[in-house]
């Protein structure tokens, strides 16, 4: 592994789970990935799930978790879906609305797919999810990326490129979006802003993507409403995912939209040909699920995750040198952080690597990368805490060594 | 279930899933869907796969199971795809060849999403398997399909067409195929014609995507060599998948290419998102091979499938009216059964139907569906032997009675 890790490095070809993979391997003894964006093991609940398992399956209607399923996913999964998420927010759910998905990138792949082509302008954040960049640009997408703040994208600017873009006749397929606690920043879209875009998304009709697998993490009583109870589910796709709060290994997320949409997903060539997101996964997850063993992880997950976002802010507000700067997140797993002006981002992942910190450039996050060349990503949600708290104060020293 | 079959059915949706999800429901009692491409419920060795589990994940290893994974797969069932077929083909394989994907449909997915781009052209059998044709109409791709004989696609045939399309500048980016025991004909492409079909991928510059799903389920000594062998891996990607011979609903398939290919593959944006394919599932598809519990498996289904196929064979020898036609195939699922001239495939669906009998029309198939409009296809891989005997002797009489 060793050396597919530096091959990697080497052509430059960042990933939360390569990274995860060299690390769990151990390859290089004693080194801190602060940019592991990923649940710590401690945090699965995989004793549950093997008891699901053990008792689950020994009825005959679990031999069809072994058969090719129903192109739109699990029905057990789906009817929890839709009467969980109807109970705790404003929505009328029917099980039209809602297609089961290998994670929320089999809802982005599937997106991308079947709702743009090749060339298609789409718009963003800047910075953006590295990995769904990855995903566009494999497509051939041309992607316009919109500044954000600490209240998310600048609705101001958006409207502008989407005047610009409506002058060329090539207005954006649709939005991308991680509105709430998003990856990289942390940051959440505010609600005024939300709906704003709601607004514009209807007048200059473009789909509204929104990637909501961080929303139930969450350090605070209520997050903004989602775009799909805002447009009450009109031409907006939001995915959720259960690799944050269950496993990432099983696979298994959702999508709701109008169903006219689910239907045109359900009956594309990929789902007719390979059946519904994984069965035998999907299965199981209903079943944990439907004992209510999920809810009750979301619950006991908010406190382990709150208290590794406090160990960090804290670690970096005790350490950190003036000049630099982070964002305070309510939620989900990443903070970004600031860097002075003279100091490039380069210069200080070449001096923590040597200290053996790594961490997510800011660069991988833009569609311009130098546009990140002063900013990196920190995540909390992987590291023990020791390597958490150490991580954080050696890199802060070695910012110190480079002002 | 009714209401979305018949939806289905009136949107002229045709699909194995959708089918089968209506079937293990029961929602018309006492029909015969012949048309059911998956394996019987009997096949699928759900207690071993429990077993494994059982005994499996309590090793802290397996943890990694719950976790993402690495983007090119699980690395022990790749080093078991590795010798398992070098150790029966004439192949080289190393581990920077192989690549665990979410079924072969995974493989037809990525393949088609990162090898083409919409409005590019392709190469195709008529009649060729529905659900990729399925998938490569989403994509925008121009299908040019060429007609088969008893030994697979005519050589000549696609020699002229590729001639044509080198004259229009727009010579096709890869040749799908099911080479051996082809859905949905049953026929198995013969090595001179493999053979040729290289030399002309090397002179026209095209990929050959072989989907061979089939070719572990023979009733013969031996299958002529894969086109990955043929060609030494260079310009070949051939898909595999442990739907067939283990469990479809676990979602588990391979891909042999090129190092370089795997590379591209393995570092796509969705992958990275992610991670490798169901990393849950294919570890417990890994434990499964590695106790040698796939290949005692697959001797085992041999025998199975073949007393189904003489069956079907038997039955139609018996009952079917002179005039009518079919294949024999040497293993595999299916049947493909040829009409008088007289009778249109509609009406005999009609009335088929009228008597509880589904297959799938051959029209589903082909680019052009006239050209399936005297053709079905049968498959003897679902049904409990009654049914398929009674099922073929009743479609028998409606065929005699419509001649």
């Amino acid at each position: 592994m060793s050396l597919r890790y530096h091959r990697r490095r080497h052509q430059n070809k960042m990933s939360d789970k390569s990274k995860t993979e060299y690390t769990s391997q151990g390859v290089v003894k004693g080194s801190i990935p602060l940019f592991a964006g990923h649940p710590s093991r401690d945090l699965i609940p995989a004793r549950e799930i093997q008891q699901i398992i053990d008792e689950g399956w020994r009825d005959a209607s679990s031999m069809r978790m072994f058969e090719y399923g129903d192109e739109q996913g699990d029905p057990d999964l789906i009817g929890f879906l839709v009467e969980r998420f109807n109970a705790r927010e404003n929505l009328n759910l029917t099980t039209d609305n809602v297609m089961i998905m290998s994670g929320s990138t089999g809802g982005v792949t599937m997106v991308t797919e079947l709702l743009s082509q090749q060339g298609d302008a789409i718009l963003v954040d800047a910075p953006s999810y590295r990995d769904a960049l990855h995903i566009f640009n494999d497509h051939g997408l041309d992607i316009h990326a919109i500044p954000i703040d600490g209240g998310g994208i600048i609705v101001d600017a958006m409207h502008d490129e989407l005047e610009k873009l409506r002058h060329e006749k090539r207005l954006p397929k649709f939005y991308y979006v991680v509105p709430t606690f998003q990856n990289p920043s942390g940051i959440t879209l505010s609600r005024e802003r939300r709906a704003e875009i709601v607004e514009l998304s209807q007048l200059y009709g473009f789909t509204i993507v929104e990637d909501d697998v961080y929303s139930d993490i969450r350090f605070v009583d209520s997050v903004p409403p989602s775009f799909y109870e805002l447009a009450k589910g009109q031409n907006v796709i939001r995915l959720g995912t259960f690799s944050k709060t269950l496993s990432p290994g099983m696979r298994i997320g959702w999508m709701f939209s109008d169903a006219k949409r689910i239907q045109r997903f359900v009956t594309s060539g990929e789902m007719r040909m390979g059946g519904g997101a994984n069965p035998f996964t999907a299965k199981i997850v209903a079943e944990f699920c439907s004992s209510g063993g999920w809810d009750r992880h979301i619950q006991w997950l908010r406190g382990r995750y709150q208290t590794r976002r406090d160990m960090a802010l804290n670690t970096l507000g005790k350490h950190m040198p003036d000049g630099v700067t982070w964002t305070h997140p309510d939620g989900g797993y990443f903070i970004w952080l600031m860097l002075p002006d003279g100091l490039h981002v380069d210069t200080l992942e070449q001096a923590a690597n040597e200290a053996n910190i790594y961490f997510a450039s800011g660069k991988g996050f833009y569609v311009n990368p130098d546009d990140g060349a002063h900013a990196l990503r920190l995540s909390y949600s992987f590291l023990s805490y020791d390597d958490l708290k150490r991580g954080i104060k050696t890199l802060a020293q070695v910012i110190a060594g480079l002002l």
